[in-house]
């Protein structure tokens, strides 16, 4: 499972000048999370990071390239914020309890405004086909498996209720983290975490 | 509650002429369910449904104006066939069943393409400034509160287990009706919509 994670898209990014290339990706996810991704353009970007855009169009070449690069970007961000903390606790009902807390976290953290770049994006491309649709949709089959692969080990370890389904109940949780987002980004108050947080310890009592 | 719905999005709208302006809102409400509410344009608009864009520049008279109607008869859309056969359910319990089971039933029938319109232009645009963002969170809070006051209701007739909150509840239901949203979008498996009821019916065991 965290090999699936190390191979992924967080490989470490080739370092940019003045302004690297990560700092711009983020930029554009920026842009992304709050008018969705149809609407990140090399113009609209190099305009927001103050670059020229005949140099990023050398380095996208295309608005597709340009999308992959910043889904690529936000699933690094999103391994280290939410997937590593997770990984870093031990097996079973404490990882699956973690990576709830490192997802409330995150969106706690403003890290992209508009909530987590990654369920935005799901909905806006993630059904569509083409190379951009079809990375979101691994993205989320990866974060969906992960899930599970932590609920089983739970179960397996009669850390939690007998008869629990670990798929049902990755089903749940990945459901709470989403309300979670949609709340929080509509609503702007941390209350919601607070409430999502209760919900996931109710849950996930033994 | 069922008022705030009538007085709400689900005015009857001004009938067209031989393409009616419910139809070219619906295509509009497609576009943006497959590529977001800021894709859709009145140029775009014109191309999908084969009307001039002079006339839907004199209809809409701008893109704001433009993404407000679209939201609307998303909105009312969604009152149809959601909110509608939740409210002619019997109060309390069979409401909050009734209320899942009609949003299973209009992502099964696809009501939209790229899954339930309301829920895509939330992470979309509804944590942003202005008119629009405005009324989509408007719809979000319309539909939440409906739930809270099912559930609410239910706990007040005692059908649900003792101690049960209906926020707590409702966050619950909003998400596994997200996850439901999202899977279904991203695998295209109806499978996921059963596995969402069996959640449901589960969860709201006496």
């Amino acid at each position: 499972m965290s090999e699936a994670w190390r191979d992924g898209p967080d490989q470490p990014l080739p370092p940019g000048g003045s302004q690297g290339l990560g700092a711009v990706l983020r930029a554009a996810a920026s842009l992304a999370a709050m008018g969705g991704l149809e609407s990140v353009s090399v113009g609209r970007l190099a305009a927001a990071v103050g670059v020229s855009k005949a140099g990023l169009d050398t380095l996208f070449g295309s608005k597709e390239n340009l999308q992959l690069a910043v889904v690529d970007e936000a699933a690094r961000v999103f391994a280290d914020e939410v997937v590593r903390p997770a990984l870093a606790a031990p097996p079973g009902l404490p990882q699956l309890t973690a990576v709830c807390e490192a997802f409330f976290a995150y969106l706690e953290r403003r890290t992209f405004p508009g909530g987590c770049f990654l369920y935005g994006v799901a909905l806006e491309m993630g059904g569509r086909p083409g190379p951009v649709g079809e990375r979101i949709a691994g993205f989320q089959d990866r974060f969906g498996a992960l899930i599970r692969g932590f609920a089983a080990a739970a179960v397996a370890r009669n850390e939690l209720a007998a008869g629990e389904d670990p798929d049902r109940l990755a089903f749940e949780l990945n459901g709470i983290m989403l309300a979670a987002d949609t709340n929080f980004v509509l609503n702007d108050d941390p209350g919601v975490l607070d409430l999502a947080r209760q919900i996931v310890r109710q849950r996930l009592r033994p």
